[in-house]
Order: C-alpha cells, then sequence, then structure tokens
C-alpha cells in the first residue's frame, strides 16, 4: 500500500509517500509545494499552483490512498480563512485523482510518530528519519506530511488486525484494554 | 463575452452564467450545486462533489471568464474554516479549466446589482430578474451569482472604455472624478 501524506498551507504545501506492507514502512518521497513565487494578492493563481503540485506528485508516485492533516483556527481569522482555501484545493487535487482521503489531527500523528501529542517540529523530523531509516532528517513540512503517511500506516495495521479476529478475541481485546480478563 | 458567476458555499455554491456584449446583457442559466445529500463528516466527499458541479458547469455552458465572490470570516472560525475550503474547491474547480478568475466582495456586486452595499437578498433577486429579464425571481444563491456575473461585466465595459480613451481624456476622466475640470 503505497500512502501519500499532505500537510496543506497556502505557502508551503508539505508531501511524502511512503510504501507500508504489513508493519514495514518504506520512504518514496518527500518535498514542498510553493506557492511564495506568486503575488500575495493572487488568491487564484496560488490556488491553480498547489492544485496541480499535488496532482504532479500523485501522478509521479500514484498512491493508493491519501492522508491530510485536519488545520485548526489561527487566532487571525483572515489566515484561518485563507489556510481554509488552501486545504480546500489540496483535497479537491486528492479527490479529483479518485484517491481516498483520510483526516488526520496534528495531535495524532505526533502521538503516532514521537509517542506523545506535545512533540516539537525537530522531534518530528528525528523520529521520521529513524522510522524510514533516513540518511538525514527531512524538511519541517516534509516531515509532517511523512508522519501523516505513518499515522495512517498505522491506522490501517490496527484495523486489519481488528477485522480480520474473531469476535471473541475481539472483546477479549476489548476486556484488556479495559485492564481486566475473564 | 460569456462569464460565470460563483457564489460559494459548503452546503449550497450558486451559480449564474450570462453573456454579455457591451452593455446588453443576457441569461444563459442559473442553479445550485448543493453537498447536503453527504454526510456532514465527510468534507473530501463533499468537497469532490463541489469540484465536480463547478466542473459540470464549465463543460456544459463554456464560459470564458469566472466571477468568485471574496468570502468572508464568521463569528464562528469552525464555519470559516469550513467555507474557506468549499470556496477553494470552487476556486480549483475554475482555475484547472483554465478560466481567469475575477473576485468581488458582496458589497461591490450588490452595489453594482441593486445601486447600494446594504440592499437584501429579496432586492438582489429582484433587479437581477429585471436586468435579465427573467420571466420569474431566480433563487437567492442563483441570484447572487447572476449578481457576481452582472457585477464582472460592467467591470470589464468599464475598463475596455478606459483603455479605448486617450491618456488626456483618462486624465480629463480622473479630474473629473476629482471633481475638478481644467
Amino acid at each position: 500500500m503505497r500512502i501519500l501524506g499532505i500537510d496543506p498551507g497556502l505557502q508551503t504545501t508539505g508531501f511524502g509517500v511512503i510504501d507500508a506492507e504489513g508493519p514495514r514502512l518504506s520512504y518514496v518521497a518527500s518535498g514542498t509545494i510553493k506557492t511564495s513565487s506568486i503575488a500575495t494578492g493572487d488568491l487564484p493563481g496560488r490556488i491553480k499552483v498547489l492544485y496541480e503540485g499535488v496532482r504532479e506528485v500523485v501522478a509521479r508516485y500514484q498512491p493508493q490512498c491519501a492522508a491530510v492533516e485536519i488545520v485548526f483556527v489561527n487566532v487571525n481569522p483572515q489566515s484561518t480563512l485563507l489556510l481554509g482555501q488552501a486545504r480546500g484545493a489540496a483535497l479537491t487535487a486528492l479527490v479529483s485523482c479518485d484517491l481516498h482521503v483520510s483526516e488526520y489531527t496534528a495531535l495524532q500523528m505526533k502521538k503516532a510518530v514521537v509517542g506523545h501529542g506535545h512533540a516539537k517540529k525537530e522531534q518530528i523530523q528525528l523520529m521520521v528519519q529513524r522510522l524510514l531509516s533516513l540518511p538525514g532528517e527531512p524538511g519541517k513540512d516534509a516531515a509532517d506530511a511523512l508522519g501523516l503517511a505513518i499515522m495512517h500506516a498505522h491506522a490501517r495495521v490496527s484495523f486489519e488486525a481488528m477485522s480480520r479476529s474473531t469476535t471473541l478475541e475481539r472483546r477479549q481485546h476489548a476486556q484488556f484494554r479495559k485492564g481486566r480478563t475473564y
């Protein structure tokens, strides 16, 4: 299963592609799509660069599904509106390629990659480097995007294990989690 | 010149298509793209319906340019974020069809259609009906979208008149606007 992670932003959108075979993860590609060369006032122009950039990544690496970060409201409402439009463009590019899109918060991603939700950018970069056996640290935006792809790979493995287990096993598993056994 | 107006929204996006020959305007089509049949939580699904809907309108009516309403921040930041994503999807659909997109505020549209910026929805519907000689009032979202297309037609006529005039005429025009003449 090839997974594309996307960390959307109006100026810089990070992308990261990994292959997941069961619990084994391997790096395919990562990078950023930048719209900073376009004049700030030309929103349709920036949206177009973002849309075409995401579609180019999909065409080149042929992922089978995508994971996109759930963005949050900013203290500045105008920034929230711009970020929303950028995320809308990234989502549109993915669904226009008929990719199934899963959505995760930064908190979920940090827990999956670093182990706790208060991880700093540098810790995410270091853990992504280790988990994917990279020769160097990926950039911050690319690391976040790779982290989202890793998060999705973990979620998928847990989900598959759950669906393979019998009803009894699942019930026992649920009891274990509550700290009790039969 | 065939103009497509778009009034973006996550639940309902209005569209309106008009033909503009100089100052003469004629109605081509209008309607809404609704995503309310999709579960509220499935944002990628709603984005897809919106994107495909706008592209279908472009394919069917073949507009040469588009005018999209500039949306504003909502009192509820979460609504701002959702509206931003919807507008991002609509913009993406338009630029993916290689349409030039102009952006206008609701205030500019109301001034162009009704004559003042505090017009109510009903006044916009009535004036759009009159300006385009429609047999009945268009719906509210469609009327806003048609109003944006009318706004763009007016802006285009003014701009063309400006570019046709000589430098001297333009300077005189500028002086007139300041309330002075030579």
